[in-house]
C-alpha cells in the first residue's frame, strides 16, 4: 500500500489554483483516501492572523525581512498543528501554496536572498517537504488578466508584471531542478485538458 | 559632541523596568536631548499586532520557531520604521527590551538554540546593536512576587520559576561577556539608589 502524500499546488495569480485545488482533493477523496485541504499562508487560527498582516493593504510597509519571517512563522504553526498531525493520522494533505511560493514570491519576486529562505526552510521544516508539487504554468500576462477580473487586488496582486515574470521564472527553475517532486502542467490549455493531465499524474501515485 | 545613543533596558519580570524606563527618558531629555521612548516586542502598528500574537493567551500554542520568527519580524518593522529613522534624525532612543531579551527568554528560557537567534539577529539587525544596555538584576523570587501583585499574568508570566532562573542566568552571562555595552544594576537596592547608579552611568555618556 502506498503511503499518504503531501501534495502542494503552485503557480502565479490567475493560473486556476483554486479550481484545481478542489479538483485534486475530490479526486483523491474519491479514490477512498482521507484528504485534508489547506492553504498557505494560513491554515491555523494564528497563521490566518499572520496571513492578514501579510496580504492586506496597510499604511505600514512590511520590510522584506519581516515578510519572510512572518511567512515562516505561519508555516511553523501550520506544519506543527495541522500538516504533520494529518500526515501522521494517515490523511493525504493537499495544500494551496507552500515554500516554493516563498522562493518564487519573496526570493524571485522581491529579491530576498535565496540562501536566507533556504536557511529558514531548514529551520522550520527540518527536512519535511512535499511529496508532489503540481505547478500550473501560464504566461504572466494571461494570468494577470484572469486574476484582474476576479476580486479586489491584494497587496501582491497590485505588483507589476516584471515582478510576476521573476516569480514565474523562479517557479520554472525550481521545477527544472527537482523533476522528481514537480509535475508541471501548462495552464494555457483548456480546463479539461489540464485536469486530465493532473489525473494522469495522480493515477500513477494512487 | 557625542553622538545620540541607542539605549535598551533589560531584566526579568518585576525588576522595575517601566519605572526606570520613564526615569531614563526624562533624564536624557532634561539634558537637552531629543528622546524617543519605545518598547519591544512592538513599537509600530504591525509590530504591536505581532506583540498581541506573542503575549496573549490563546487556544493555539505557539511553536518555539514561530515565537522566534514573530519576535524578529516585529523587530525588523520596529528597526526600519522607528529606531533607525529616529537615530538618523539625531534622537536618542530608549527601548524597553531588545534582542538580549530574545536570547534570555527564547534562548535561555525556552531552550531555543542560541545559534538560531544569533543568525536571525544578524539577518534583521545587519550589525546594528544598542550602544548601552542597562540590565536591572534581581533574584527571580523577588521579581516574581513584585510582578504577581500587578496585573493579569500574560503568557510569559505564568511560566515557572525555573524558566525565569534560566532567563536571568542568560542575561547575566551576556552582561559578563560584553561589559562595554552592559551596565548592570542591582535592583534589590531601593529605587533612589538604583536611579543614582543609572544617572552615574548616563552622566559619563552625556
Amino acid at each position: 500500500m502506498i503511503k499518504n502524500l503531501f501534495i502542494t499546488l503552485e503557480g502565479v495569480e490567475g493560473v486556476g489554483k483554486s479550481t484545481n485545488l478542489g479538483f485534486i482533493s475530490s479526486y483523491v477523496r474519491e479514490s477512498g483516501k482521507e484528504v485534508l485541504t489547506t492553504r498557505e499562508p494560513g491554515g491555523t487560527a494564528i497563521a490566518e492572523k499572520i496571513r492578514g498582516l501579510l496580504l492586506n493593504h496597510d499604511e505600514e510597509a512590511l520590510t522584506a525581512d519581516a515578510e519572510l519571517l512572518l511567512m515562516f512563522a505561519a508555516r511553523s504553526q501550520h506544519l506543527e498543528h495541522v500538516i504533520k498531525p494529518a500526515l501522521a493520522a494517515g490523511q493525504w494533505v493537499v495544500c494551496d501554496r507552500f515554500t516554493d511560493a516563498t522562493f518564487a514570491y519573496q526570493g524571485g519576486g522581491r529579491n530576498s536572498p535565496m540562501k536566507k529562505i533556504a536557511w529558514l526552510e531548514n529551520m522550520v521544516q527540518k527536512g519535511l517537504s512535499p511529496d508532489l508539487t503540481i505547478l500550473l504554468d501560464l504566461p504572466v500576462e494571461v494570468g494577470l488578466k484572469r486574476a484582474a477580473s476576479r476580486s479586489e487586488p491584494d497587496r501582491f496582486e497590485v505588483e507589476k508584471k516584471l515582478f510576476f515574470e521573476r516569480v514565474r521564472a523562479t517557479y520554472l527553475e525550481r521545477a527544472k531542478a527537482d523533476k522528481n517532486r514537480f509535475c508541471m502542467v501548462d495552464a494555457m490549455q483548456d480546463l479539461s485538458t489540464v485536469q486530465r493531465q493532473i489525473v494522469k499524474h495522480l493515477e500513477g501515485l494512487l
